[in-house]
């Protein structure tokens, strides 16, 4: 079984603005920020605005929003980071990676020969996530 | 530079019934069908019919259809599997694992304590596929 939306979760809290972050991307439906835990430079969450847990779960208006978000997000690191290309992973409850209960996809550049870091606790420097952050904003202005 | 889309390609021909497939589901835009090499049991590819080589040139109308069957197959694989998770990838160019340059989402049911296989040339048995097709599209239909 599937558990309930809880609003406690961080990306909730992030959304409520209780909780900082480096957004690099905002509209009406769908907000982007850095993840603080980066698996390469530049990546970025993309997560809806509206509360579901995960993909299950989603409004299908929640899902075409935030995709057309995603690809935007996708072009921009792929050319703010000059990578090579770009993963998209989406993961829907623990056995799958999902760790924070709010619907969200990443976004990774990739770079030829330059493997992923394992998504493993140790934070970012907040400057250079700010940097990075505003390299974005000014891709996606 | 990202290349241009090529008609050759293994899902181009999937496509046009040039070469078979497990099909799940099809709608006007998008058909799911079972990858050969599957990482776990039940892992679905998701396919637009409009040609892109990935997301990074895709019509961002072809990734909202797209990603409404993402979910509908996402469910789906978690019920008739019986899975605890599911995981969404999607490959953008060589360096981010992408092999077939027509735009493509994979649906991977996962199981608590169970790793992925690799994506490594093994193809799964036919019979075993169409036995897992068959379940997927009852649960679909």
């Amino acid at each position: 079984m599937t558990s309930a939306y809880d609003d406690n979760n961080i990306f909730a809290k992030i959304l409520r603005g209780e909780i900082p972050s480096h957004r690099i991307y905002e509209d009406q439906y769908t907000v982007a920020f850095m993840d603080v835990m980066p698996q390469a430079p530049g990546h970025v969450l993309v997560v809806p605005k509206a509360p579901s847990r995960n993909i299950l779960d989603a409004d299908p208006t929640t899902l075409t929003q935030a995709i057309t978000v995603v690809q935007k997000v996708a072009n921009a690191v792929k050319d703010v980071f000059d990578a090579d290309g770009v993963f998209i992973a989406q993961f829907n409850e623990p056995a799958a990676g999902q760790t924070v209960f709010h619907l969200h996809f990443h976004v990774i550049p990739r770079h030829e020969g330059t493997a992923l870091r394992p998504h493993s606790g140790k934070m970012e420097d907040g400057a250079v996530l700010a940097a990075h952050a505003e390299k974005l904003r000014a891709a996606l202005a």
